[in-house]
């Protein structure tokens, strides 16, 4: 294969931001062939951006049948990835989805499905996963170093919106546009890094979320989750989009030490002898193990969509492992339905809880809605700097 | 009045070093004039450190009938606090409580009940209302620098103790000997500083608790709990004593910034206006308010048991405010007890808690009771650097 033709589906604030960067050739062995939106103004931006060479369609089906697009790029709202990505894999493309997989794990269940049986490369915009900071902290905890995990505790509002930001598009925050909030669009990178460096999925999920507690949406805006893990761990996520200035603090603590990342500084408190041991061993009383705090050097960088467009392209033309392979979508969006169906039933739930009766929720929440955005404005925001 | 004559009674981990810094004369305006001890070894210890001026008593009827001493200070089990202050108030005596104020809130309130009647001065040992790292925290809430609270989070877990601290008494971490565990022992300060700071009482209360995580003990070990405040704010409090190197962090969001208190170092982080009113009038879809990140030059001090002892002794002398008054005592205590009966539950529950019904479940606890440590050294701990 020569170059990976990628076509574009969805031009908006992620979609336009994809498009530029394949254009511009800043992704090795691929060319940008085609976009695909029902949008005439951002049909009329790509044009602007471009010069004739990419092809334009409008319908969806055309696009999926053009034999001259080896894989897609899913940027569409977050509802119909899973119907896109099950389409592309029908016509033999490969996919790159943006983050969420979906909206609810039912469709994302059979998404997963159907990629599997395609054999096409298949991977997720979890960016997050190319960032340095993350991997170093999966390394630490996968080779053991940390020992077995505690505790983990996410503070993540530094994800600050203001009404505007709502008021931007009207499926946004809403039931029915975009199935969720804060979970379902900022914090959802941190759901899989949290669940993807520990290695660890909750077990069990107790939360209570406030809908349109900062904002004149429906959806949630300020969530708190307690989880508990298989080998009795527990944890704590909070997100928030109504706090300024935010925090992002992820602490994580085994039984060898603990692993604090704040401002984007990792530090390691590693302790000269496993906790347990010394608990059952030292006898005065009073006293804790030695440790050695150790300020790990890695740069932090959120600017990472590119590697994981470089990442998808290298594993269609050299079959290179994939970073954030599209299967593990569900990870993150199950532990986020796990949250809503929580917080709406006011229960402890068990995971991984059912695909279908989270879809049958989410259906009346949507149909119940008498939701109405006052003022919207319709403009496609620019996303440099945001995850 | 001439000097404060104080008798202590209890003579363990606190008792012995009280029993020093009166004797020592480090408290102005007042002097040991008794102790009482029902242990043989505790009362050789006191002779040894005094010259036969001090008076000894073995029953605490003749110690509280003793009208020779004016004040007591009482440091005895947890759940002798109670009976024991409304005893010495009937006779006439101002009393100063080590913490807890007992075990269960429906003593205590008649304990503060006989306090009032009395006239007394009646203080209880939260030490680090004394801290000034905390007055100042206390000062930016109250004095509204901090603007209307969205949320607080205190993880407290370097309050680490091995399993030798829990066999050093029999009664140790036991529901007949002490009561609870973390929660009425190491972070009942950080329950009340969490209230005094802010303000704010929780009005419901989630929490899960663990007993006997990390050690060989029936009492809780490890908690987290989940509040919300009347105004809407809600709150999240992890204790364990069984993290190594643990973590002291107490973040608390208002409308107008953040205050963050992490290795005693105190940031606020000051918006230049309202969240609120930024919120409602930003145009520009991605953007928060300006801040500035403000380090308070504020020296934590947790030494200061003294402290909170001359207060007690300046109050009786000079009708000084108490810092912490004894009343006080039971609002930590009411927190405590709602996350043990949450927890025990499995139930969200609305605050105050029904004081009979939280006895009830402590006594069935304690009735229900199997549990035998396997070894106990009946050691006196040194307790320089705690809390």
């Amino acid at each position: 294969m020569g170059l990976v033709r990628i076509g574009v589906i969805g031009i908006g604030n992620m979609g336009s931001s994809h498009v530029q960067m394949l254009y511009q050739g800043r992704i090795n062995g691929a060319e940008l062939t085609a976009v695909c939106s029902r949008n005439e103004s951002r049909i009329e931006w790509v044009k602007s951006q471009t010069k004739g060479n990419v092809k334009i369609f409008k319908d969806e089906e055309s696009f999926f049948n053009d034999s001259e697009i080896d894989a897609v790029l899913i940027a569409t709202p977050h509802y119909s990835h899973p119907k896109l990505a099950t389409e592309a894999f029908a016509k033999g493309k490969h996919v790159l989805i943006e983050k969420p997989a979906g909206v609810y794990t039912k469709n994302v269940l059979e998404m997963n499905a159907a990629a599997k049986a395609s054999g096409k490369v298949f991977s997720i915009m979890y960016n997050q996963r190319a960032n340095p900071l993350y991997q170093k902290i999966r390394d630490l905890i996968q080779s053991g170093q940390l020992g077995t995990i505690k505790r983990t505790n996410w503070i993540i509002t530094d994800i600050y919106r203001p009404q505007s930001y709502y008021d931007s598009s009207k499926w946004r925050a809403t039931w029915e546009g975009e199935g969720g909030g804060v979970l379902i669009n900022q914090a959802l990178h941190h759901l899989d890094i949290w669940q993807w460096t520990t290695g660890c999925m909750p077990k069990r999920i107790r939360a209570v979320s406030s809908f349109g507690k900062y904002h004149d949406i429906e959806v949630e805006d300020d969530v708190t989750a307690f989880v508990e893990y298989e080998n009795g761990a527990t944890g704590v996520f909070i997100a928030s989009t109504g706090e300024a200035p935010g925090t992002n603090r992820f602490e994580i603590v085994g039984d060898r030490g603990k692993l604090v990342v704040e401002n984007e500084e990792l530090i390691f408190f590693q302790l000269a002898q496993s906790e347990r041991e010394f608990n059952s061993s030292y006898i005065g009383g009073f006293g804790m193990p030695d440790y050695q705090k150790k300020e790990i050097s890695v740069t932090s960088n959120n600017a990472n969509h590119t590697l994981i467009i470089q990442n998808w392209v290298d594993a269609i033309l050299k079959g290179s492992p994939l970073l954030s392979p599209g299967e593990d979508g569900v990870k993150a969006l199950e532990i986020s339905n796990a949250i809503y169906l929580s917080s709406w039933l006011n229960e402890t739930l068990e995971l991984p809880i059912n695909p279908e009766f989270y879809y049958e929720k989410l259906q009346e929440k949507i149909n119940a809605s008498t939701f109405k955005k006052k003022h919207v404005s319709n403009s496609t925001l620019d996303v440099n700097g945001t995850h």
